[in-house]
């Protein structure tokens, strides 16, 4: 086995999400080195020679703020040690394969190419079940939302999902209670021709958290994908959670938020997609919702408005086919009619007649354009002649 | 009394909102001339010397698409001609005052100003009832849209109307069902410091249209304006609405359309806001409404989302006061932690105790740091000693 993915195995189970000192022994000296440092194999020159390279004021290297270093190498390694004994990527990896599943790693084939776009906030590996390849992040799309969703939420989520993967598109998510969950539920409903639908997931990929949502994340284990940054047996927590919705955030060609309060997670993967320049979009709804406020919110802020999963489609291919169309509506009478004739229909009464002069009259026009006008109207069956004089033909405009 | 104030008084009767050549020839010649230009007073040698000057090929006078000539200035004196016997502007100018009403006009200190950004598309003169001078174009916003609206754009239009006027801003509208109507009407509710709402007709000011809005459109009347650019008992038609909402978005500094159907005359009102350089707004709703699907429209075009009063306020008056504000959340009992509290705090089970070392296995950090932590977390009252161990104390997070 591959020492690099086994160095990438063991550091998910050692440091926590985006651990901004081993980030950064990551960075400088690549898994296996930093797997070696990090378990206390460095004597205390070594440390010191290591904390002087990785002197934050000296770096230029470019990292995100989430990254910015926590103490020093010395206090990292105090952080990690409580760990160190109970590390055993073999046995991981093994337990992933039990599962149906593998280990990704930035050196595969599979890797998301959106996770580049993280910098040093790409995750070091990602724990994934389901058979498939992943889906690549240009066919992705995030519908995320509220937990405590209501029916009109719930609704547009299923709607929006499935529409999107009747054209092909994978429907990434986080497999919580409400928006979540209906997203994934939706997108399995459709038989389109890929990957239905990504989890990803908080925790390991072989705890179905939500409890309640263990069915539906089997199910989605077995057509979709689950998919986490940590290893097997790993519990979520809130820390977890907020830096998860990175990685949703840049699977995903677009972010779909359906239904959000003014203060919701959802928000938080929506601020990421557009960190990452993705496409950020969100559905309408009553003004009178507290989980539609949210949505509007990031309406005001500049997210796209969608309504439909056609629209979501658009962003993603803007050039491409199957973009939104107009919705039919029935032809008027009166459409395409030149101003003239608007004018001399406008001045047409419904029920007794009216002679030329009195329509030129009513409608500012010359008795000539009147009668001209009347010609073509006639021809068009908007207006009749009666003994009375001209009228218009009822029920036609 | 003043003769261009006659000459655009009998204009307004003799042509049409926005006839082309008759918009030339006030251009050229001003009021007074036009008037008798118009009217038949020029010979055929000074109407073919007209009709050399007023050549649109050679014409480089600012001109929007909208009065494009229609024809020569001898069928346009065709066109007329049916009209000039019925002129008389004294007899106009008797009637409005009759209604406790006015002629303003462009020389006129209550002159509109937004109305001077329509160019060659302004109004001719405007038909005035109500005792104030007319709110100016900053102070004012338009509240438009469906007809046939649903109970949840009713009671939209009717909070933010009335926010709006509550605030010192004029509602300006179109005195339709709907909408509109609602939108005049909650305006009348609202006891603010300036006029309270303005209806744009489409027919003379002194009808009542639609009848059904007689009583709304009097009590308009009485506390704020009736405006038509058409004289006293002129009729609307269709293509006078259509150009009847160019004033209504000129007069107004944001155009808020709250319901419209994927057609919608609302939709031509925000069209015109949006060529003049005006702020347009959408209220967002059900993506299952067919009444909001216009809005959401707009929103797509890059209206402006608001859902509330506040938020429109803040469009006219963008660095002023009354900004809206984050609804107050109640603060969580978290807020303010940071990340090394936050992850013990997580990795603390809410039933039997931990332990330190536990903790920091769980947590991903150093027993100093789960140590220091806990400390700080008791003090907050969010960590609790046991027998057992240290635990979350129930209910605070």
């Amino acid at each position: 086995m591959d020492q690099t993915r086994i160095a990438r195995a063991a550091l998910s189970r050692l440091f926590e999400p985006l651990d901004p000192m081993g980030t950064l022994l990551v960075e400088a000296f690549g898994p296996e080195q930093a797997l070696r440092i990090a378990c206390g194999g460095a004597g205390s020159d070594e440390v010191a020679e290591i904390s002087a390279v990785l002197d934050p004021a000296g770096d230029t290297r470019k990292r995100s703020q989430a990254v910015a270093p926590l103490g020093t190498l010395p206090a990292a390694l105090e952080r990690w040690r409580p760990r160190v004994a109970q590390l055993a990527p073999e046995r991981d990896l093994e337990t992933i394969a039990r599962f149906g599943g593998r280990l990704v790693t930035p050196e595969d084939d599979e890797w998301p190419p959106g996770l580049e776009d993280l910098g040093a906030e790409s995750p070091l590996c990602l724990w994934v079940r389901g058979e498939e390849p992943l889906p690549t992040t240009g066919q992705s799309a995030a519908v995320v939302g509220s937990r405590d969703a209501t029916g009109y939420g719930l609704s547009v989520s299923g709607d929006i999902a499935r529409g999107l993967v009747d054209v092909g598109v994978t429907v990434v998510s986080g497999g919580a209670y409400g928006i979540d969950g209906q997203a994934h539920r939706a997108a399995l409903t459709s038989s389109g021709p890929s990957v239905p639908t990504v989890a990803v997931l908080a925790g390991g990929v072989d705890r179905y958290y939500p409890s309640g949502h263990e069915d539906l994340l089997r199910e989605v284990a077995r057509r979709g994908h689950l998919v986490s940054e940590l290893p097997p047996g790993a519990s979520p927590s809130k820390h977890r959670f907020l830096k998860r919705n990175r990685l949703i955030a840049a699977m995903s060609a677009v972010t779909v938020v359906v239904e959000a309060r003014w203060r919701s997670g959802a928000l938080s993967t929506a601020r990421r997609a557009v960190e990452l320049g993705r496409h950020v979009a969100a559905v309408p709804g009553s003004v009178y919702s507290a989980n539609s406020a949210g949505c509007h919110r990031l309406l005001r802020d500049g997210a796209t408005c969608v309504t439909e999963a056609k629209e979501v489609f658009e962003l993603i291919a803007p050039a491409g086919e199957g973009l939104a169309e107009e919705p039919a509506t029935p032809a008027r009478p009166h459409d395409g009619l030149s101003l003239v004739d608007l004018m001399v229909l406008e001045a047409l009464p419904v029920r007794r007649g009216s002679e030329v002069e009195q329509l030129a009259v009513v409608a500012g026009l010359s008795e000539a354009e009147v009668r001209s006008g009347l010609g073509r109207l006639s021809l068009l069956g908007l207006a009749e002649r009666t003994e009375g004089g001209w009228r218009r033909v009822r029920g036609a405009a």
